[in-house]
């Protein structure tokens, strides 16, 4: 069994995003997420195709969305992103781990 | 936007296994599951009609395969089974939180 961990290879240099696929299929992809202490540049709404399933690990973050709501993460939580609910990272601590599940 | 907690609403008084549904569509089942010191009854291996990805999200696991194979499990590690790789659940810590994407 090919066992790998959330917690490994994760870059200490970088800012920004990292992004690291872990399984897909036709269906599905399962991503890895890290932010460095990120923030989406101003004015930039995420509007995507497909709904997102997505769990913070570790760290916290501040997602924003475009009917002004903020919402506060911390490890653990989880919600759902609906295609087309326009959004964006407002600020991550400074190594956020997601983990994102892309339902095409 | 509804923001749950993967740490909430976890019985204590619980033995064996709990699940909770945390996203559902025609081809995805998402799926929190808590092991409370839980092993698969001797002699059953589960043989699943579906790839499944999981996820040890805190305390720590062993899986055994129909082939021999055991595998420890930890916070962070994750793998996929694929389906008709008959597997059971040797043993868990106190409270081991998977997260379970069943691929339908």
């Amino acid at each position: 069994m090919d066992v790998k961990n959330l917690f490994a290879n994760i870059s200490t240099a970088n800012r920004g995003e990292e992004f690291l696929p872990l399984f897909e299929n036709a269906n599905v992809k399962i991503e890895r997420i890290v932010s460095h202490a990120q923030a989406s540049p101003a004015g930039l709404w995420y509007d995507q195709e497909e709904d997102e399933w997505v769990a913070i690990i570790c760290g916290t973050a501040t997602l924003e969305f475009v009917s002004g709501e903020q919402v506060e993460l911390k490890a653990g939580d989880y919600l759902t992103i609906a295609r087309h609910v326009q959004h964006r990272v407002a600020r991550t601590s400074e190594e956020t781990i997601w983990l994102a599940v892309h339902l095409k």
